[in-house]
């Protein structure tokens, strides 16, 4: 198992480049074949592999083969761990904000 | 002013790196100095300089400079950006697979 630190790293680098989120985008309209998903995108078939295998590792994409026909869909669970983390990096920053709102708020010398 | 995409690009690159991440992590502890930033992440001053510009040109993170140290602090702005894309990406998808549901939980030819 995976720790939760490398799986922020994989999510996160996944996350970072414009054509993995564009596929992101174009899977939450619903799920789709890998060759359906490279025709909008304007890359090689090969390309696509490449994205979706770092998307699949990461969690963020679920790939399945029936016959020659492999799948995408959205997998919410990466998604949640790129979340979480930007929601507790921004609940921490905001409890201090918040801290130092009230000290500043109090009389002097209290 | 830059597109929404373009921001978006932005703040998914600055954090796709895990050092950048960590300066963002350290900063939720509240306000540093450029060099107290460096002690601990065990790199060269002028890797920090590097890696706060794309944070800050990304509107992760906000610096300034008084005399002759740099202080560097959160900018939530830039975490806002991140977090509503991926909100978004999510409701999106649980939308769409509600409606399945409802579809699936239909009595047939309704």
């Amino acid at each position: 198992m995976l720790s939760q630190r490398a799986t922020i790293d994989r999510v996160f680098h996944a996350l970072g480049d414009p054509t993995r989120r564009a596929i992101i985008e174009k899977l939450t309209e619903g799920p789709v074949s890998v060759s359906m998903l490279a025709k909008p995108l304007d890359i090689t078939l090969a390309a696509v592999v490449q994205h979706l295998q770092i998307l699949e590792k990461s969690g963020l994409v679920y790939t399945r083969k029936v016959g020659r026909i492999r799948t995408c869909r959205i997998e919410p669970r990466g998604l949640s761990v790129a979340e979480q983390w930007i929601g507790d990096r921004r609940s921490l920053w905001e409890r201090r904000f918040n801290r130092l709102g009230d000290l500043l708020a109090e009389p002097d010398g209290k």
